[in-house]
């Protein structure tokens, strides 16, 4: 017997079958606002990750050298791969791109709960626009196959920052502030003890008084983003602010800025955001982390070397999500069903062959006898697959031209005419029939 | 810029609207048959490789040693894994267990026309039923796949043999005869010159005389296998040969026999196959190389560390598939499609915006601007996505309480009331409005 890799998960046909109803949502929910579906590899070049994130990255990553000497990693997220499919043809494409997929990535870190190492993602992106109607799109888009699934604004909330305007603020204080370092604390706020948080903040450059004033402004409410404005006096807090409000705006019309609150502690660690910032919690805090996040990310299709290009995205997950939905019993029920069990009994295998492929023909999941198994057996694994009707075909009843439709739930069941099954229904059941 | 992995692919939106549609037809085909999806990881122990093929396969591998220290492989296949899960919890899963997935599999081999280093397959087994009737379902869902695809029994062919056919006629030549590698001779049969394939079956122990004998037996037509067992004497061939001809019974009710070919020479490659195998060629010949192939393992789960449990599957990967498909004519069209573009003109967001949503609430395929642009670069971008039908959302129509609606086709266009768009229309279009 072997083991499975630590980290990496089976996933047998019940809780399949919950996981795929989710991704369908997420996908078809896509496909509705134009997304269009990219195939993308499971291995790149090390170095686009490094280049990217830094040497430090290559120890999260399942990389190592293939049999051709090439130094690859397993993609440990989506971003940068799509970002160098669309340097490959950026000339050709139509504007804007807008993309999704489902896959899984890699990630060597601790598994602990809703997060492995192995994982699957939905990514939605759109290249080519910095206007706040893409990134209210990217938060219609996310807002929208949430609901989908059965969520409710009472379920979830997305935190709404914007990078420039924590840059900008840090910017505005004395002295010499690591704006990246102090952003990439904030992020880690909600995580830490105070004393560690303030502790990040001086390694930043911030005194403590600083770092008390820049608290008190992370909490400035909606209404006096003014307030903000007039603190840093910067074109790029007036700006920020001023594209944070366009494009609350702009999800306000599609519908999406019930779901949105305004959070400036919401950072993302990741450096390559550029503009508004977003992430998915759990509104009763039961599930702590952040369920997903997205954002825009103006420099990085420049940085893979292509024309510069804005670009925003957002990549739900699918194991914190199914926290989030199982915290909101919306997780969809995990098991298999079926529509039809056709029961053979004697020598009946050509007319139950018959009825088998008129039932798949009319799209029914249908399943028949394989393996030579007595009525008693048959029944019971009917059951345990689920299965709404079992169609009988039987020496004695052939012999009369007749079949048995038998109801599951109830047990009930009723002699048809075998000519004239499953005749004109295209899922005939027994109270059809009865 | 960076490079793409060799042997890695990329799809763009086109080219993968037609996989995924392709994708879509062998999984809703394998759920109607009762099959259930399975999710697998992309790791696996390398040792579960080698104890199964030997140390050789190390060289197919993308195989590394993990951070942890474990030595781990991509995987090259599903068998293996889904026998790993079968073992896992072999006393509570139902039987027979029938498992889906479609996924990526990566082998380092060299790279040719329908061959890369990652490909992707549709893995189709049953599990726990050595009855002819499963080897025939999974010839039928094959069949059914191919024929939901549009190809035709002038398309393709299913070669069927049976391993314990070619071995019993082999055990029974005098001499020390390595079955083994005279079957892997006979599997390569077509790929060599004559002269080649003696050479190998004399490898394997056979005279010269025996190896034209042989031949000769292997071209033996179906209504004379009888001849066969006969000149075996033996009960394996008896047996192999009762178990082909019921096999090919039970697909005859299942209407799968007319693309069934009785082809001894059909082995299969790999040394886990133990009753019948089957390959799908393309019947004109214009695709050389097998499509896919399928057969039954009933030996592998109890290698595995399992209770014995027979075994049978089919794996259609998709980029011969596609050979096969485009040769026939009946490859997706790789186009993108999209239901309406909303166009806005002047600032008409927010109504543009409630169009948006009420079209995409109905299920259909909607964009719209989010970059700003003008009305002839709207337009042209509409055009780029193959958009069916316009709604142009203008100021100057909006005062007077108009859309317009464009046929993209026929460019033929008309006012419709917004109050009354979409309306009771699921899908409205110019000619429901006109």
């Amino acid at each position: 017997m072997y083991d499975r890799t630590k980290g990496f998960r089976d996933f047998y046909p019940g809780e399949m079958s919950a996981r795929r109803a989710v991704i369908d949502t997420l996908e078809e929910t896509a496909v509705r606002y134009g997304f269009r579906e990219v195939g993308t590899p499971a291995l790149e070049r090390t170095e686009m990750y490094v280049d990217k994130s830094g040497v430090e990255i290559v120890e999260e990553l399942y990389s190592f050298t293939d049999q051709g000497g090439r130094d690859v990693a397993m993609t440990p997220e989506l971003t940068p791969t799509v970002a160098r499919m669309v340097v490959a043809k950026q000339q050709e494409l139509s504007k804007p791109v807008k993309w999704f997929s489902t896959r899984p990535f890699w990630r060597y870190e601790q598994v602990q709960q809703g997060r492995f190492r192995e994982f699957y993602q939905t990514n939605v992106d759109i290249f080519g626009s910095a206007e706040p109607a893409a990134d209210a799109e990217v938060l219609a888009y996310a807002a929208d196959a949430l609901t989908e699934l059965g969520l409710t604004s009472e379920d979830f909330d997305f935190r709404v920052s914007h990078r420039d305007v924590l840059g900008g603020l840090l910017a505005s204080f004395e002295g010499e502030v690591d704006t990246g370092a102090a952003i990439r604390a904030v992020d880690k706020r909600e995580k830490l003890e105070v004393g560690e948080y303030h502790g990040l903040l001086a390694d930043a450059g911030l005194s403590d008084g600083q770092a008390e004033e820049f608290d008190g402004l992370l909490e400035t409410p909606e209404d006096d983003l003014d307030d903000l404005v007039a603190f840093a006096g910067s074109e790029q807090v007036e700006s920020a602010v001023t594209n944070l409000r366009n494009v609350l705006d702009a999800a306000d019309d599609l519908g999406a800025r019930e779901y949105c609150t305004l959070s400036l502690d919401t950072a993302r660690g990741l450096d390559y955001y550029t503009g508004v910032v977003f992430e998915c919690f759990d509104s009763t805090g039961e599930v702590s982390r952040s369920v997903f996040g997205g954002g825009r990310y103006d420099d990085l299709i420049e940085g893979f070397g292509g024309q510069p290009m804005p670009a925003v995205g957002v990549a739900p997950g699918l194991a914190p999500l199914s926290l989030l939905c199982q915290r909101a019993g919306v997780w969809p029920e995990e098991r298999v069903t079926t529509d039809y069990y056709v029961l053979q009994i004697g020598d009946t295998r050509p007319t139950a062959a018959r009825v088998v492929r008129d039932l798949r023909g009319r799209g029914n999941v249908v399943e028949t006898d394989v393996a030579g198994r007595s009525f008693g057996a048959q029944l019971e694994y009917a059951d345990s697959i689920n299965a709404e009707t079992v169609v009988i075909v039987g020496e004695q009843d052939l012999a009369e031209g007749q079949v048995t439709v038998k109801d599951m739930e109830s047990g009930d069941q009723a002699q048809v005419p075998v000519e004239s099954f499953p005749g004109e229904h295209e899922r005939p059941t027994y109270d059809d029939l009865a």
